[in-house]
C-alpha cells in the first residue's frame, strides 16, 4: 500500500482537513499518478455536506484531476511514466452491460464506480478523490491529456468539460445552428466555449447583465438578460438547442419557449427540487426536454483531443489546498471565474 | 351561402343546442361535405366551456369528421362527388412558413386555422365544426377515407388517431421495441392499436385493473396497474418509448423511470397544470420528455391509409346529436368505450 495525503471531510458538517490514507499498490493494469491539479466541482460540496444523501466519510472529494504518471503496472500499454494524464468522475464500471459496451459507462446499469464517495468493484473498498497527492486507477479509466494544454486549466475539463461537450455532440450541435447556454458558471462557461468551437451561433442567458462582457470574451455572440421579458420574447422560437447548466430553481418553460420546432433543451445542472413543467411548452412545437450526465471514457478522450486541437481550456482561479474551505464558501455565492482549481503541490507546504 | 344546421354552445355555461348558420358557397378549390359522423373529443368540451380561455361563441364543436362529398369546386382534383372524405383539427394554415412547407401544418408559425373556435385566413370569419350537417373546406385540408373503413369508427382517427400515430412514427416505433401507453381513453386506446400494428411490444399502464381485459383485447401484450409499486418497479428502465395520453395531473417521473437509456416519453394529453419534473429522471439515463400535437395533413393521410391496410379503427359508442350534452357529462366521468361518435343523420329527426 501507498500512503496518500489529502484533504477530507470527516462528516457532513466538518470542514475539509488534512488526512492520511492508503492507496492500493498499482496492479498489472493500474496507473499511479502524482496529482498536479484538481478542480472544485459543485458536486464536491454537495457530497461533502451530504446534500444528496448517502455520503460516506471520511471523504476525499475531487474528480477533475490532472496528474503525472509515476508508476505503471506490467500490463499497462496506454501510459508510460512521465505522461500527463487525467481522471474524471469515474474510475471503473461493470464493463459488461449494454451502456458500458457502447462506451457510455456513465449510464452503467450497475452504476459506475465514482472517483470518490463510492465503492470499488469489490463492493467494499471506498474510493477517494483528487484532493490528494497520489491516485491509482485502472488504465481504462485514465485519459491522455494533450501536452499543449495547461494542466491547471485542463483539470476542469474532466467534469465541467465533458458534461457540456457530451450533450452538444450527442444532439449534433454545429455550424448554422443557434445555441442557447443558460447560466454562466463552471459548466456554462465551458458550454459557451465548446458551442463556439463547434461552429454554432451562441446566445448566453444570464439573470443579470454583470457577466455580459465576460460572456462575449468567452465566445458568446449575444447575451440576453433572462429577466428582461422583451429580450426573451425576441428570441422565442429561434434556438435549435439550449444547454441548461443551472442548478438553482428556474423557470424551465421560459427556456423551452426559446426553441424552434423539434428543438431540444438539455439539462446538465441538477436542481434539487422538481421543476414545474407546462405541457404546452413541449406540445406546441414538438420540443424535447432532456438530461445528460457527464460522458463516457472514449468521448472524454475525444473531448480532450478536441480541446488540444482548438485550445479550449477552463478559466480558472488556482488556489492552495489550504484555501479549500474558503473556496467552498465563495462557490456557494457564485464568486468564482469560473472554476477553482487546487494546486496539489501546496499539500507539501 | 348554404344554410347549415348543427349544435352549438351559445356561451361557456350553456348546454349545446340546435343552431342554424351559414357556410360559404364552395370556391374553386373547396370541397363540400355532408357530414356523416363526428367524434366527440375532450377538447370539444374544454373549448365549449372556455376552459382554455379565448373561446368565441356561438361555437359548433367537432373536428373528427367523416362525410360524403356533395359538391366540388372547379379546380378540385383530389375529390369527386360521392367520395368518402375526412376533416380533422385544421382547415387551413399559412402554407408558407417552414413548418407548413415541411408538411407540418400543425406547427404553422402563424398557427393553423382550426376547424372550429378559430378564424379563417381572412382573420375575421369564424370557423364552425362538425356537429353540423354540412362542411366546406379547401381540398388541401380534406383527407381521403379508405372505402373499407366503417365511417363511424373512422371518425375519431381524424384527431385521436393522428395524435397518437404521429409521435409513434416520428420517434420510429417498430418491431423489437417495448412501448408503454399511459392511460386507456380515447387517445390511449388508439395508441395501443397503432403501436401493436407497428409491431411493438405494448405495455398499457392504467390506474386500476378494471380495463385490463379490454386493454388486452385492444392489442396490449401486458397491463400494469400504475398504483402497484412492485409492478412498476419491475418495468423500470425497460421501455424504449412511452406514449402518455393522460390529461389529468399525474406523476410523470414514475413513467420517465420506465424508460431505458435514451428513451423518450411523449405527452399528447394536455394536463392543465404544470407537471413537477425531477431533473434526475432525465439526467440519469439521458432520457427525453417531449410533446406532440396532432399531425400534418400528409401524415394524416398516411395514417388513414395505414388504418385501411391494417384495419385499425376506433372503438366507438354512436349517439344521436340529441344526446351530446349527456355524452359530455359521461365523458367527464371517463364513462365511454372509447369514443363517442355522433351520427349526424340524427340532426334530421
Amino acid at each position: 500500500m501507498t500512503t496518500a495525503r489529502g484533504y477530507a471531510a470527516q462528516s457532513a458538517t466538518s470542514p475539509l482537513a488534512p488526512i492520511q490514507f492508503e492507496r492500493r499498490e498499482p496492479g498489472a493494469r493500474d496507473v499511479q499518478l502524482e496529482v498536479l491539479f484538481c478542480g472544485i466541482c459543485h458536486s464536491d460540496l454537495h457530497q461533502a455536506r451530504d446534500e444528496w444523501g448517502g455520503s460516506a466519510f471520511p471523504m476525499v472529494p475531487g474528480h477533475e484531476i490532472v496528474g503525472r504518471v509515476t508508476r505503471v503496472g506490467a500490463d499497462v500499454t496506454k501510459f508510460k511514466v512521465g505522461d500527463l494524464a487525467g481522471v474524471g468522475c469515474m474510475v471503473d464500471a461493470c464493463r459488461t452491460c449494454p451502456s458500458c459496451k457502447e462506451g457510455l459507462e456513465q449510464y452503467c446499469a450497475q452504476t459506475p464506480v465514482y472517483t470518490y464517495n463510492s465503492k470499488e468493484r469489490d463492493g467494499k473498498t471506498p474510493t477517494q478523490g483528487g484532493y490528494s497527492d497520489v491516485l491509482v486507477v485502472d488504465q481504462d479509466f485514465v485519459l491522455k491529456v494533450p501536452a499543449n494544454l495547461d494542466p491547471a486549466r485542463a483539470a476542469p475539463l474532466l467534469c465541467a468539460g465533458i458534461t457540456t461537450y457530451s450533450p452538444l455532440r450527442h444532439w449534433k450541435v454545429g455550424p448554422g445552428q443557434r445555441v442557447g447556454v443558460v447560466g454562466l458558471g463552471g459548466l456554462g462557461h465551458m458550454g459557451v466555449k465548446f458551442a463556439r468551437a463547434m461552429g454554432a451561433h451562441v446566445v448566453v442567458f444570464s439573470h443579470t447583465d454583470k457577466k455580459k462582457q465576460d460572456a462575449l470574451r468567452l465566445g458568446a455572440h449575444e447575451v440576453v438578460v433572462s429577466s428582461n421579458a422583451e429580450e426573451m420574447e425576441a428570441r422565442a422560437g429561434t434556438l435549435d438547442f439550449v444547454l441548461d447548466t443551472v442548478s438553482a430553481p428556474h423557470d424551465i418553460n421560459a427556456y423551452l419557449g426559446l426553441l424552434r420546432r423539434d428543438g431540444s433543451l438539455v439539462l446538465v445542472g441538477v436542481p434539487e427540487k422538481p421543476l414545474p413543467l407546462q405541457p404546452f411548452s413541449l406540445i406546441a412545437q414538438r420540443r424535447s426536454f432532456s438530461g445528460s450526465s457527464i460522458g463516457g471514457i472514449n468521448e472524454t478522450q475525444e473531448m480532450l483531443d478536441f480541446c488540444g486541437k482548438h485550445e479550449v481550456l477552463s478559466d480558472v482561479e488556482v488556489i492552495p489546498i489550504q484555501q479549500v474551505n474558503e473556496a467552498y464558501t465563495r462557490l456557494l455565492k457564485g464568486d468564482v471565474k469560473y472554476r477553482f482549481v487546487i494546486d496539489m503541490r501546496s499539500l507539501k507546504e
